[in-house]
């Protein structure tokens, strides 16, 4: 069992993940088109959830944007920035039960200024010890505005 | 607009990208274990799909199990693995009109000979020409079994 694969015990939560997919509109501009900034924050997040950092990734776009990649332990947090839109769409996906996708979606709404955030929770890898059961992800929480 | 932002006309698709949130069960352990395969696989489904590789980023946890990152001028691919369970959690986040993640799709679940392979997908970035619409990402298609 890697690192990441902290899956519950049979008497717990029966998937191995959760994924919070965020939008955040209305947004600082001038956030969204640094590129240190955005890793900072997005290191910071990944902290902040209780998360541990393995490697990270960014990429700064001609003439603006930036893209990113925290991998965790626990999976990974993604970003990508429309600064001349005010948007970016940031993925949260985190597993084991030491992790709360929440807690990163709360701190970088923050860290962007967005006036309008909302997300979509999914679960990953259901299981149903000692079987797994394949399913699609599945919204759990669809069109929470927050 | 940055390379990633190729987001349609306004009497074109009314989102900015598509998000394929894919699970793949029963696969062959030995090829989630393989770093340099699931990063070679996983650079020709970007490629495959009518993606612009910018950057790769992957690890090998200890003892089993690879994550990794695809970022694309469109977005991104990411997986995780647990060879343990013969499962695989990857994403497929794609933008612009010239890509189809599906194919991506596809293309990976037979790279792991996944038995079971199904997938949601969720779309990002929603437009409402000139003006933006902000939601919550949503499911297009869910549960679907391919």
């Amino acid at each position: 069992m890697n690192n990441h694969a902290q899956y519950p015990e049979k008497t717990q939560a029966t998937y191995l993940g959760r994924h919070i997919l965020a939008e955040f509109f209305d947004c600082d501009s001038n956030v969204l088109n640094n590129l240190e900034l955005i890793e900072k924050k997005m290191s910071e997040a990944a902290t902040a959830c209780g998360a541990h950092i393995v490697q990270t990734c960014f990429h700064m776009f001609n003439p603006h944007g930036v893209s990113g990649v925290v991998i965790i332990s626990e999976s990974h947090l993604a970003i990508h920035t429309w600064p001349e839109l005010g948007y970016a769409a940031v993925d949260l996906f985190t597993c084991g039960e030491n992790c709360d996708p929440k807690i990163a979606y709360d701190f970088l709404k923050q860290a962007f200024s967005s006036k309008s955030g909302s997300y979509s929770e999914l679960r990953r890898g259901m299981l149903v010890s000692p079987d797994l059961v394949q399913k699609a992800p599945f919204c759990i929480k669809d069109q929470i505005e927050v």
